[in-house]
């Protein structure tokens, strides 16, 4: 995937700390907004203007199945992937209700779901097999597989920016994809097998406790040390997790800034990190799962995410939510006056701090 | 305050048990939208009705000044209070860039500033004197003045009610009001009293050790224990927090949800608690301030803000944003399918969680 990361350059410091100048102007103690400031000025170096030019929003849900909820990892059954891919083009599923109030176009790939979906607008096929093989018992897919499941996401987040999306909210759908991804950001990060390994959709007692005991048992196939990023997704998947590391490094090839969704999200910013450490600097962080695994992806990330409301839900969900507090943010940026405008003054108290 | 106190009365159990039904039959997993499901379910209850009928955000923004700032308590001269209040009509803080990103209605009202303003539409006077007096040396106000104001943001809030808000967001602007906050709050909760100092808008080293003096100060005039609620902002002050407090009772009693700010809005809810506990089911929690007292204040309440970005600006900033994630929640609740809808499967495996 040397060619798509070679794709993302760093945005520009000199238009970052422009905007940090005019930020500084502005009718407030200097840098009291906190990070909403702090998107405002990264925003700005991403999209290489200052004051930040509109933002259009976009959602991408990847959404594919899991080979390995054969093993009893989730509380639904493995269909509900495919009905709820369906409830997405319908419009009646909370990213849909998000989506629209953040007038966001919301695009449905699906990269991997076990049934044949009938075709809609809103429904991108990139379908790459029919579900992940089961993890447990041998590799999710092949190398092909990965490789070709990593463009399709890119190309789709290309695609989104192309049609003008300069903020993209990513999320997923796949039953049995937080075991995956519990398997995966474990691998990635060195953790021990189960470190990761929570809830999801709400398993618990001995389920839980199958849940598990499958990660460790395919850290026991696929046997001990660091091993290279996609060959860690070609061991456990799945194949939307890949579509959405794809998707990263896509966005932030584009210039768009892409917004983090939750634990399978983060779990594929692993990834994407992982293959094009300079994506990240196009990555905004959305909320903190109820997921426990979440707060270690994080953490290792370095992200502090600014919206705490103990969801669990994916799709997408917490990331659309993110992207109204930037687009608030980006407002403030343009339209408050500064100190000279508005005849306020900015002498600070001799001993007044910073 | 009897009399207003007791115009507040608690939300419906029925309505919020009748809410929780049908946030419970849309697709998702149960409760995994955690807070925006929560905050659905209250508003809900607050309105009286399910599903919940439409948001319309307002915010009220009380403005004043405090004697105390001749101690150099603050990094920003006094007549910055009156400068940033034009502003606010004139459309250019902060504050007004998030309501108008929230399509909420402002209005400004000057409860205690210390020069007269012209005349605006968007701003009301409701100046009960020309700021507070000095509390290190005095009492801040009359109990009769501190009544006056506690009055005056009940009726501000009831008015922007009988215009049809349904969401109030709560904002204030005054130079030294930090202190007045910490000195409030510190002594309503019983805690030593400097212990809620912090730097506000910006003092630190030898400035900020100053402002912990003079609240300590404070606290020797006013004497050991506990004191009523009306006593002890009658001691230390300020206006707009005793009109904050009044603001908090007047939306509850008018059947609003009420958007706490950060530190000095929080500093009023703890006010408004003392005065009338059953207030509080109508109040929700915006962001955590970068003021560090702020977490102790929540903690007290209870609280646990969705939103965290190290804002401390005030204004309102924090509570607008918090707005638009109610807003964005009530959409989902109003707008997603049910399970039977759009034939997803709710049957959950055996063993599978909740």
């Amino acid at each position: 995937m040397i060619d798509l990361a070679a794709r993302v350059t760093l945005p520009s410091p000199e238009i970052l700390a422009a905007a940090w100048r005019r930020l500084d102007r502005l009718t407030k103690p200097p840098r009291s907004l906190g990070q909403i400031e702090e998107w405002g000025a990264r925003y700005c170096a991403i999209r290489g203007e200052v004051p930040p030019p509109p933002l259009r929003a976009g959602a991408l849900v990847f959404a594919a199945d899991h080979g390995v909820t054969a093993e009893g990892v989730s509380a639904y059954p493995a269909e509900v992937t495919a009905q709820m891919v369906l409830n997405f083009v319908r419009g009646g599923a909370a990213v849909n209700a998000l989506a629209r109030e953040q007038g966001a176009a919301l695009r449905v790939v699906d990269v991997g779901v076990r049934s044949d979906l009938p075709p809609h607008s809103g429904l991108l096929i990139r379908k790459v097999a029919q579900g992940t093989r089961n993890f447990l018992r041998e590799p999710a897919m092949t190398a092909a597989e990965a490789e070709e499941v990593l463009r399709g996401g890119f190309d789709a987040a290309q695609g989104m920016a192309r049609e003008g999306v300069t903020a993209l909210a990513l999320g997923e759908m796949g039953i049995g994809n937080t075991t995956a991804a519990a398997a995966l950001s474990a691998a990635l990060l060195g953790f021990p097998a189960p470190e990761l390994v929570g809830p999801g959709t709400g398993v618990e007692g001995p389920a839980l406790e199958r849940k598990r005991e499958v990660v460790e048992g395919a850290f026991r196939r696929i046997g001990p040390g660091p091993r290279p990023p996609m060959e860690v997704l070609r061991q456990v998947g799945g194949f939307e997790i890949g579509a959405l590391a794809g998707a990263i490094l896509g966005g932030a090839a584009a210039g768009a800034a892409v917004f983090v969704d939750g634990f399978v999200v983060t779990a594929a910013a692993l990834l994407a990190r992982a293959l094009c450490p300079q994506a990240m600097a196009y990555c905004f962080p959305s909320h903190l799962s109820a997921e426990p695994g979440h707060a270690r992806q994080l953490e290792s990330l370095g992200w502090e995410p600014p919206i705490r409301m103990a969801m669990r839900l994916g799709e997408g969900t917490g990331a659309l939510l993110a992207v109204g507090l930037l687009r608030a943010g980006l407002r403030a940026f343009v339209e408050m006056a500064t100190f000279e405008e508005a005849g306020v003054s900015d002498k600070r108290e001799p001993g007044g701090g910073t």
